[in-house]
């Protein structure tokens, strides 16, 4: 069955493979599932058609026959329970990836998206400077906690999973901002997850979009 | 089986059901599983027994026989998973409500938490008085987004779920901005949360918690 999913025209990061929609194309260049890309606009993104599809105006998508997803972490463990290779067999297992699926989003990436938030959207406001600092405090909680869990396992629990697909694409929001850097485990935790062919297709393809925008408007 | 779940010893809310525990303790009297409560210490959280249930140091975890989990979400999903009543049976509706679930705690909730950390973490600094409006913007985003897609309609995707567990969790955070009142379908929408008889059963026990706690500081 055809599956579609939907990304930006223009990234915001330039292709920098920071869109959720790598999250989507990596977990199904694992799984060996061929897709389809839909390019929306940001103001196609806020019309009836796109929001019947995503409430919220955001992409990705995924479509798959009459079944349509919005979500990233819905869209991947989606692919994930319906194709080999990304959770485990064993149910208790599985169970736990599914957890750090969720810790990957509701644990460790929100105050990763304050560091996004008072860069970008409050970079001119006065007490920026000043904020930034208890910002990265609070994501070096996280890291130091993430960090200390993996010690100097390959993993975050056994084999590569869904769970490390999204943890690793979570951290890989910290690379300009060197906080990674602090804690050599999980920079190397994150470059495994970057080595990994799935991922370099999966990015080479968000890029090629990318890349095609930026000439079109030239 | 016994499951037994994790709860503060002393809430930071005081008992008003605010605290993650009383998520699970929702999904588990909707499906009408008993279970225990380990209450623990903000002390006993960051010490290494604790960290072996819940990397990041925090509450609820769930023991069900040799399963450990942590995570709200992966524990509610869990229990939604294995019990009737808390996801549709069809698979198309049952992916959408677990959509919804992370719609929830992704996208729904990191504005929230923000006005949280605005107002409780950074509530003595002196740009927090000219932030909080920000901060609150980005909250009505997502909820006149959230409101537009509600409707008339009770629940998120037809019958009460799991998604809806989440959500009206979410929303309750709010509840004490006043920023609720501002999407009168949105408030009904909790307040229909919160009539349920097992979330009214939940709160209950949240707050007998922190009664006792209260009790045996005094």
């Amino acid at each position: 069955m055809t599956v579609t999913i939907t990304a930006f025209e223009r990234s915001p990061d330039g292709g920098r493979g920071l869109a959720r929609d790598t999250r989507v194309r990596w977990a199904l260049e694992e799984v060996g599932q061929p897709y389809e890309v839909r390019l929306v606009s940001f103001r196609a993104m806020k019309e009836p058609a796109h929001l019947a599809l995503h409430p919220f105006g955001q992409i990705p998508t995924y479509e798959e026959g009459d079944l349509a997803l919005f979500e990233t972490g819905a869209i991947v463990l989606h692919i994930a329970r319906h194709h080999a290779g990304l959770l485990p067999d064993d149910a208790h297992a599985r169970a736990r990836a599914i957890a750090w699926m969720f810790a990957a989003l509701n644990t460790v990436e929100p105050p990763i998206l304050d560091l996004a938030i008072a860069r970008i959207l409050e970079g001119d406001k006065p007490w920026t400077g000043e904020r930034l600092p208890l910002v990265e405090d609070r994501i070096r909680v996280r890291l130091g906690q993430l960090s200390a869990h993996l010690g100097a396992a390959d993993w975050l629990d056994g084999a590569f999973s869904a769970a490390d697909l999204m943890m690793v694409s979570v951290l890989l929001r910290l690379r300009s901002s060197g906080l990674l850097d602090e804690y050599p485990n999980l920079a190397a935790y994150v470059a495994r997850g970057e080595a990994r062919p799935a991922y370099k297709r999966a990015f080479a393809a968000q890029l090629a979009v990318n890349t095609a925008s930026q000439r079109s408007a030239d």
